[in-house]
């Protein structure tokens, strides 16, 4: 029936183990209960802090099918429940994401919350609370969610500073988990496995991604994540020169300023 | 003929009694003297103080058919109205929730209706003033409200505050209530009932939402439902721990600051 | 053919008299002057002063039709005028309001008309001047109004300080009527038709009233109409205590502030 | 084929004379010889001063058709320039009225061009130009304007001040006439004519307005205009009292403030 | 096949000679090194300088068809590009413009680029560099430029302080030629030959126009045009007094001021 | 199937070798690399310092098909994923550029990426990290990217100062090289090879950029790339005289002030 969503799962880790995360804290614990008691699941942190990775892990781990939306300024209600559409000389629905995920009891992961326009937010709350149900109103139909359906958000506190904020009557329905990026030890043990480059590499290349989140005077509007670590890991390990690697992964995605990218390619310098 | 609205209330609450509402004042006299003399009713009220709950429980208790609207920047009349739909070849009218409201006689509910579109409230006005007529212009009829109909909106006047208020021309139109949160005593029962824990950590988590309540110097948004402890109380009853509970249920959900989070991390340690 | 708009006002006034109204002034008058001169007619006053119930007043009285619309920032010509339609295979013309108005030589009367948007408000020129004129281009057609055909518009200057102001070249279309509250006396006599309570409780609430309308340091956006008044009578009589009965349909309405709502309750308690 | 544009100026003046228009300086010398070199005609002017009556009478004058359009926030060129109809199965194009009038060697009439969307004014270069050409595009078509086609637009300078200019490449098209009100003489001879009343009562009216329209204290958007002294004499002649008319024909149209209403009352008073 | 966008060209001028142009510096060898090395150029100048006229007398002398577009605020790609149109049951593309203009090797201008939403002017980039391509995708089309289309487009640069400027990387594009009022010479014999009068009129006028365009103290927004003077001449020529022939071609167009336009009175009553 | 996206890179490079191109630095290495690594490419630079060229020289030399979007700030999502469109009575999908890129497995280039809507920027977001996956939801489809796809996209800081900021969520999915105006040697080469002047007159107008180039105290929006001096070389190739050909094709499109125009001028000539 809707093959693309059970696909997106299976496809992407055949046969084999869990898609790799590795857990800092007790997100697993978390996710696990509020999936008991049917409490929806709000991700909160930073870019490239692994939020994504850790709900593919969890879906893969328990064992359901997952649903992905990434949100923008014109994600709109229809985008999540479905539209009608016309197919020669007659109208056919089409379920929307989120309708699909409560229909087949799916984890369903809205990216980026905070970014999708207000009929999204509220389309959802009637999902959050003791109702559990998706009113599909343009259908004329009402699901009752699944035991297996859950709902998780992101969101990116960073961004949302005085404008974008969600408000209290849809963040108050979330239980929160806050995301930030992991230990040297256990980010270290990720660089290396994702990327390839030995133990001594990595250190080297963390060193310089924690000296520059601690040089706040750079008033970066947001630093380095752990992707742009293993971004440099990788091309090193092709065979790129290690400053070269640095500066097109680490320094240019940062800034564009030439005076601070000089200041940050000095710093490379100083480990490489 | 409309089986989604009907099924939504007998769905929820199948044979045995009514939904669960604690009554905090006079609130259930005031909607039956409302109900008595057909004039619309406003609650107004925070995030979680039971506005939603309330609606459903008297219109269980009254045994009427309950339908709500949420809305949104751009919930319009047409929403509620009706509106043309293109089926193969033909155009098909489709009441929208409003209307099958006034066609209905049931309870109809808008939640956060400052949101919506002004037309949406215009839409409205002929219904709540001596003429009880619904104008269903787009399809050329015009519906008189039975007795059993009954318009009903809620709106949080701490959102509203300086740029979207409602105007006084509709405030002016309803009898109002103002809800709160509830006494110490009452919230202990609620969170009793809805969680499951024992009274003793009902009243330590009760306690540790009147601290938050009374630190107006955190400036926070807005401060700790009786949603937010019931959650709060869920994990704890299902094991998680009840400090790791507090955080991801009533800490992280109220603020992204880490400064606030670690002194409402702290207050918890007090209690737990 | 339009059984709706002869409906609407056939309906609410079946057999007997004519829909209650108490005259303040002279309006009654210039109603009929301007009806006889072909001038349409602009009625200006706050939320509640009888602005509408004087037009069906007066359409009754006459024994015209009466078709009202009430305006909303997205009121558009369109709405006005009439649109096409597409039913299965074919487009059908549909009148709008002000077209089947001048066709059937009613009472057209705009509520709330400096809230529509521009075109509206447009589309009406040709109709107020003495070309009594009205162009439908989209139906190719140009109707003339017969001798029956009246324009009446309303509209609140409380509303309209300094950014949703009619425009002069608007204005200086109509003859104006400024609305306010009735004297205690004729609002006395008001209360006690509308609600059935004695007049010692009418003037108790009246009492109330006046003192609120007077409170200017109070800063309220809008002050209590007697449409406010009667619904606190209507409580009373039906048998909610007096100082419940006006802290939801007075006190409530008119603040969402604390301190207000206290002192505006302390006022109350005063006089009930 | 388009009845309407012609019935509209033959049914307003049937039989008889040319519509009532009293010139004031040389403006029909200025329309003949811009008729006569094809030139376009910019009427400048305040609401009422007489510039859409000036048009309807030169039309009559000259013996041709007139075709008026009035503009606001909304009008686009597509408005002016026709539109392609689905009617049942086919596409049907409908000219819109300018592409009627240079069909049709009209005068065409720009009511308030500088309120419509801009692609309706840069529509219309081509034909202020040497060219007197217009690109239908739509509809693939080219017309080339006849002889007796003139194109003629109106705007209020009062209006525009700042925010909504016409540009000079727009203005610098036509040849421009500044209206304003006119002499006492002339405009007792207008009130006359249009109201009935004699010359002593018009006079008074007029000694009223020109005392108003030197009260540049009062600080009014817009002044009295000779439309709003016939309205109070056509009242006056119907039987209602002066000082009434003048408050509801006069005064209130001008201003809604109290005492600014009051002042102007008390000014009534001292003439009638 | 488009027979519009060829006869405009055609029908204009027929049989004899080119369009009336009076060069005033080097810009046809410009045009002409231009078109040879397939650059697409760019004519900056103020209203009625002379742009257009310059367009349609190269694209007449070199014998290429020329095709036109007046760009405003809401001109966007797809009016350039083409569109599908319904026709009965039937979807039917429909070349743009410049979509004509590239499959028939003719010139294109653009009138007024900066006008145009940003979707326009990204459109036209790939025609402008070494590629000489046009991409009309929703045609799934891809138009290489023939020896003989060149793309010209003009701009006012008064118009766009500070507001809407054309962005570096499409200014850098084109070879730019700047426009600018002719001298007293040049303009007295464009003028002669436009309007028919004789030489000591012109010189009377154009020494009007040049006092006028020297006070810059007056603030105008802009100044007189050639076209204005022809404008007087005509009336002139035509029989219209002299100065009321300036009042109403001159002074009118360039200000609704009531003391600029006395002062430029003034100075017209000096000289005439 | 798509002829067209094919068409574009064999056509211009018919036979021979690649697109002229010359290197500046290492970006050839970093984009073997990146391509290798699988991960997608942020080209940073000023208009015409060679960012497009870069793209179109790599996909050649490595033989792989090139599809090139180009964004302003409409582009859409719809724009690159994809639309149903109405043939007849069927409604057939048609893919968009970026689904047909990873359909056939090209190289996908979007030129300006910080323009487009931000629904675009999210629709690559998933093509960007370890799933390699676009989501086509209206389509149905989703589509995994294969080894021959690649994601490259450009921008210019120059532009973004503040307002339209590339978020960190996408820059860090992306390697990123910065680009600038090459070593006057590079540019004589280039100027040289691409107009066919000799190589003194190369070395004058590079003089002259650089001396523009140095100027900051003019202030000018962007300043003398590549590409101008190309223009010139190719006007003065074509016999215009030297200065004429700095006027029109580097001094003019850099600036609409007569002062700063006038300043230019005399410093082209002083080396011409």
């Amino acid at each position: 029936m809707h093959p693309a969503s059970e696909a997106l799962n299976s496809n992407q880790h055949p046969g084999a183990g869990l898609p790799y995360y590795r857990p800092v804290a007790q997100e697993c614990a978390v996710f696990e209960h509020a999936f008991a008691k049917k409490l929806p699941l709000l991700l909160k942190g930073p870019t490239g802090s692994g939020k994504s990775r850790f709900v593919e892990h969890m879906a893969a781990k328990m064992g359901l099918p997952l649903i992905t939306v990434s949100c923008h300024d014109e994600t709109s209600a229809v985008d999540l429940l479905g539209r009608y559409l016309v197919q020669g000389s007659e109208t056919v629905w089409m379920d929307g994401p989120m309708t699909r995920a409560v229909r087949t009891g799916s984890i369903f992961y809205i990216d980026e919350i905070a970014e999708a326009r207000p009929d999204t937010i509220v389309a959802l709350h009637s999902l959050t609370d003791h109702r559990r149900t998706l009113f599909v109103d343009r259908h004329d139909e009402v699901l009752s969610a699944g035991p297996n359906f859950m709902l998780i958000a992101s969101f990116n506190p960073g961004y949302q500073k005085g404008w974008k904020e969600l408000k209290a009557s849809t963040r108050q329905r979330f239980v929160s988990i806050a995301f930030n990026y992991p230990s040297p030890q256990v980010e270290t043990e990720i660089v290396v496995a994702e990327s390839g480059v030995d133990e001594a590499q990595a250190k080297k290349l963390i060193l310089v991604g924690n000296k520059v989140r601690n040089l706040v005077e750079l008033g970066l509007a947001e630093t380095v994540s752990t992707r742009l670590i293993v971004n440099a890991a990788c091309l090193i390990r092709d065979g790129l020169p290690p400053r070269l690697s640095c500066d097109v992964a680490l320094v240019q995605p940062l800034t564009d300023d030439l005076e601070t990218a000089a200041a940050l390619r000095d710093l490379v310098a100083l480990i490489f």
